[in-house]
């Protein structure tokens, strides 16, 4: 059972009714977020019900330390965790003496609305208090795109059928606990508290990573549109300020809250300046005024819609969904900021530490490369440049020598974080994304200036991973790489998985294209490459060994490449004929049934090929696609995305629309019964690419070319998608009857006209 | 680097010379126990030091919350431990007012006994005090085998250069922790506390199990060998009850505490029972006296040793080596109670919660057969019977159908407590060990009864298991086993595991023959049986499907049955070529590389061919130790005693010695460097299985007959060895020159005269 409670819209998340089982999952897809930091839509008021509290502050992330039941060698210490910040949002408000609580109250035309197209949360309903009084709340806020440090926030409460008090009191709250704590600590430690006027500020520090954040917040009143003051009365405690007001109301007045609140910290700023720069913030936000900084907001969402927006005419459920993906990666993630990346939960929850995964790589650069400019891309493989030297001492503490470089599974600041012996040490596929997300970028940008300078190093160190982790079987006579878990983690420990092979073989070929590329057009800083690597032609004669005599699990039987040794000795019956009661598998079986069962949680061979599309032909994919796809469950949020663009490939429409649906809606339908826990974020990017290559067929080959193939769903009228390439703005429109190009100025074109096609 | 600084002597373990770097190690070899409770050698005064306490009542067992970093569905809410169970032994002592305490002395002439022969433990030395005052201390200690019960110790205190006050505090104490809590929590509850003239009793209970426990003490004194009285000052904390005594001596006066103890629980007696039981206890002791209850220890000792002991000349570190195995085998479990089993660490640790492993049944019941009568390794066998529906249970949870049973990796009551997935529900080969157990038990005792009325049970449970766990390869036309981790834990997760399969495959097989006997020795029986277990020829028929077309990997080039599918994939590179900084590899190396490897930690192929040798020529098994001996690390302390008994089997006596001495000396010597964490008592019956099995070569044959093939390592001058066979004492001896059997009254015998191979 799917919750479908969504409201079909085009530009908007909408929920009508209040119901207490939606309130968590609603939390995380009405999240608000601004690239640099993010809110899940905690009620304002007091809330007695089931809630989970999420302010998440990016790059500002605690080291908790390491819960396991069995030690390995080789674990870390700590599992970084971007932190629950301190509460901006919170306010106690009591009518006539009784406190405002929506877990107490009956409640009516309850209405929620996250508004993508100008980038606002809403929530409006009327409620009716223990002590009979009727009040009508309209709240609205958002986290700004422009002012990245502040957040705003307009309450306002009509008093229905009474006269009497309203009393507010906006908070700070810096006594917030992260929900996955190993150990139920408190990871801050509260450095001072200041307050004068409507304003204060409560600076706290994080253990052991010492990141201080300065929250700062300005109160403003207006009764019936006008502006009013109201006396004040601050209380201080030990982790949270409140300032306490209250107004009087007649029957029918509305008193309307303004909180102005900032979030600066010593990642941005000075450690001296961040009280400053927080007041300064909420003082200008205040100055400027809400509207004023509404209209900012609605403004800068435009400028972000406008090159990445995807228009579906005729399927108002598809329309929403992949407008609900591309706002919630542009509220992740805008690419100002190379020390920040896209954690698969983005700011909604604490699931997966919000740290950094290969998802990153594997299916985000595209989408930030086409709706961006190539400097977002950019600053995503630098962040992986920036972490070599951790990656380098993570594949030493593994036994592994000579700046041979293993990325984390999950990092925050470039160390290992994750300590499943089975994924750490083992799913080291991993390692070959870094080298792809380098490859698509220098395909999309033809920057090949970036491989020169830095990404270099970064193949160097994968590659020689590759090599010293590959051994040879003479009993096969080939290089074997033994013991690994592929993108299918329902598969652990496995010898010769496919995908894992051709990407370490593909990684030190392309590796070893790339040096000869930089000896050829740059002699000199070859020479220093060398010297700085210390890479010889010993060292790299063994890599070609390795690279030319990689063993590649095959079925002469079957025509198929084999996901691993002894695949076929599974029992291969189709998922469609498991009964339901056994999915989703993960919940419904022991590991161990899911290990030995065939099924596949993710794209695993087909991951592989649609990496590498081009080095197979069509029929081959085909027969791949037909092998694979009725194995495989999905029960990862990144694979439907490729399953629909392999399908979409094989002129499989149908099946194509239907792995769509499945990653577009996957949180808003909440396929896999988790979104309580926080979106799917990294995923949405694969939603992206399942329309854009997929339904669009966009390619960018390695020569530079650039080309489309589009189809479109039976089920749509048309859709139309821009991207942004080496500085062309190419629009792409297909109906069911016909398919054109624009420019930038929204002349038709050909593709053939494209300077790089030319 | 061995620790190797236990003084060789044939009947004790001596300990000279006082080194902080030895306490803990110390504290597990000099253990003391009497099959119903144990010990730790800890002080009985005050220590600074490090120091790990323990004492520990077989049965009483708590279940600790699972700690786990990443849940897996099937994984066990609770991991039950052997509980440090209030303490016995303490006692503070001063010395005109400054607390005594070997840390804070200058020691001189420490030395510390573990009497094997008279099961006692003792300890003297001569302690200079921060304020001067020299006292000479003789202690000694032991839990009685009669009473087992009731411990007691005999502390001597001499005032060696001073006048004064000896304050000896003697106290139970409740308020004791395991290390290896899980969240630090206190497992105990204290219920009540009783005190009258030199006696006193703590009752506490364990919580969730609620097993109430007393403990009593009961204290008199004698100086200089003369009965006084001394007043006393009770002193009643939380947790806590102390007596205090101030007796005044002159310089060379010496003063002796005695403290009668024990522990009575709600195990062995009703609720209300255990307070008198306990007073009674001390009382009895008290009047017979300490010198009379070390004569019975003595007797008592002596009584096990005539049947137990094996004598061993010309190799002192040998003969003390097997005499402590064979003497911490008995401390762990003498055979009176069904419902204990042998622990892997017994009552000399925490690790491994104290629990029932595998072991019991490959390793420790010829132990039990050979050196008590046949009803020791029936409770044995009972012990599981008991848990069958447990097992049934765990089975289940794993997706197992129709009474399919699945015993636990690690147990106390049935219930499954391990929390690795690839131990937990991977490591089946336990099952197996199983009816192993029943069969080694059969063939010895010729007891078919027990199959008949009970152990069939058991098997059939069993071989569900195994007819639902094996899968059909259509790829190889065979059943084949996935996901599986053999004895050798250093894979995890493989294909067809030799082991395994062969194991599978023959339960299966010996399950049938057994229940084809029932039918016609008793076929009433039989018919009751299927009904009662719901055993259809139809599934009868899926079993023989799976027992006869079992697949083993083999390699045709290697003329060698693999350890699992991919295994001449690794690089083969033996043991003796690995540097010595990689040693132990499970220390120096991270998961993976173990993983990856082809480092064998114990026995695996060896051990199927260990426990079937008959199936297989001498050659064929000469090869298989050729092929896997040179890669096995023995990291696991059950590994050398089989490659021993092997390596004796096929006429390799200078191996078998070298495996002999890493068995019978691995805790003495602390191979693993691990012995302060408790003793290795499972391993220990293979250490007696290495010498009987492997040099006296004693086979017990499915036919019923007894065979020896008697060997002598070349640095022995002789050895002997009883084994009680069906109701017949037989002595074997054998020396370079000779090799002798005994009768009972020591009538040499030849072994074709024993009526079970007339």
């Amino acid at each position: 059972m799917n919750k479908d409670y969504i409201v079909a819209d085009k530009w908007s998340i909408i929920e009508e009714g209040f119901n207490d089982d939606h309130i968590k999952a609603s939390e995380s897809l009405f999240s608000i977020g601004n690239g640099a930091m993010g809110q899940r839509a905690n009620f304002e008021e007091d809330f007695t019900g089931s809630t989970f509290l999420g302010n998440y502050i990016g790059g500002i992330y605690y080291p908790d330390k390491t819960r396991v039941g069995w030690w390995k060698n080789g674990y870390p210490e700590y599992f970084a965790k971007v932190l629950n910040a301190p509460n901006w949002v919170g306010m106690h408000l009591k009518i006539n003496d009784t406190i405002f609580d929506l877990n107490l109250c009956e409640v009516s035309d309850f209405r929620r609305e996250l508004n993508m197209q100008e980038g606002w949360l809403s929530r409006s309903f009327t409620a009716k208090l223990s002590n009979g009084n009727i009040i009508k709340v309209n709240a609205q806020r958002f986290l700004s795109i422009k002012r990245d440090e502040v957040g705003a926030i307009k309450y306002s409460v009509t008093a229905e059928n009474f006269d009497g008090t309203l009393q507010f009191s906006p908070y700070i709250d810096a006594g917030i606990m992260n929900e996955d704590a190993n150990y139920d600590e408190f990871f801050w430690e509260i450095l001072s508290q200041s307050e004068a006027d409507n304003e204060g500020c409560i600076v706290s520090r994080t253990l052991k990573t010492e990141f201080s954040v300065a929250t700062a917040m300005k109160i403003s009143f207006e009764k019936n549109g006008t502006i009013i003051t109201a006396p004040k009365t601050a209380n201080l405690e030990a982790k949270k300020m409140t300032f306490t007001y209250a107004i009087d109301v007649v029957k029918g007045e509305t008193v309307t809250m303004y909180k102005y609140a900032s979030s600066t910290s010593s990642l941005n700023h000075s450690e001296d300046a961040i009280v400053s720069e927080g007041y300064k913030n909420v003082q200008e936000a205040a100055s400027t005024g809400y509207a004023e900084l509404l209209a900012e907001q609605v403004a800068e969402w435009a400028s972000i819609w406008e090159m990445a927006d995807i228009v579906i005419e005729g399927d108002v459920k598809a329309q929403q969904a992949i407008r609900f993906n591309i706002f919630q990666l542009n509220q992740t993630y805008l690419g100002k900021d190379a020390r920040l990346n896209i954690g698969p939960k983005g700011f909604t929850g604490e699931k997966y530490g919000g740290s950094t995964y290969w998802d990153t790589e594997a299916y985000c650069i595209p989408f930030y490369m086409s709706t961006k400019d190539a400097g977002v891309a950019k600053n995503l493989l630098m962040y992986r440049y920036n972490q070599l030297d951790r990656a380098i001492e993570n594949a030493a503490k593994l036994g592994f020598t000579d700046g041979a470089a293993l990325y984390p599974m999950v990092t925050m600041n470039g160390e290992e974080c994750h300590n499943e012996w089975e994924i750490t040490f083992e799913e080291i596929h991993r390692n070959g994304a870094m080298i792809y997300g380098i490859y698509s970028y220098v395909n999309y940008t033809q920057d090949f200036d970036y491989v020169r300078d830095f990404g270099i190093e970064v193949m160097v160190g994968v590659s020689r991973f590759w090599q010293q982790r590959a051994t040879f079987s003479m009993d096969k006579n080939q290089f074997v790489i033994l013991g690994v878990t592929g993108p299918n983690e329902y598969e652990n420990n496995v010898n010769n998985n496919f995908y894992t092979n051709y990407l370490a073989q593909w990684s030190i070929e392309y590796t070893m294209q790339s040096l000869e590329r930089i000896k050829k057009e740059a002699p000199e800083k070859y020479t220093a490459l060398l010297a700085k690597l210390n890479l010889t032609d010993a060292e790299l004669a063994k890599w070609k060994a390795v690279a030319s005599n990689m063993y590649l699990p095959y079925s002469e039987k079957e025509g198929v490449y084999l996901q691993q040794d002894g695949f076929l000795d599974k029992e291969l019956i189709p998922v469609a004929d498991l009964a339901e009661e056994n999915r989703p598998i993960n919940q419904k079986w022991s590991w161990d049934r899911i290990l030995r069962s065939c099924y596949i949680k993710q794209a695993d061979v087909l991951q592989g090929m649609f990496f590498f599309e081009n080095k197979f032909d069509k029929k081959t994919i085909e027969k791949h696609f037909d092998f694979y796809e009725p194995l495989t469950v999905h029960e990862s949020s990144l694979s439907p995305c490729v399953h629909s663009i392999m399908a979409a490939y094989i002129d499989r429409m149908p099946k194509a629309y239907e792995q769509y649906l499945r990653t577009a809606r996957l949180d808003l339908d909440d396929y896999n019964h988790e979104v309580h826990e926080g979106c799917h974020i990294t995923s949405m990017a694969g939603t992206w690419m399942a329309i854009v290559q997929g339904f669009g067929g966009m390619r960018v080959w390695e020569d530079g070319k650039l080309t489309f193939n589009p189809q479109i769903p039976a089920e749509w009228t048309s859709y139309s998608f821009k991207i942004n390439f080496r500085g062309q703005v190419i629009r792409v429109y297909k109906s069911q009857t016909e398919c054109k190009y624009y420019d930038e100025s929204d002349n038709e074109i050909t593709i053939e006209t494209l300077a790089v096609n030319a």
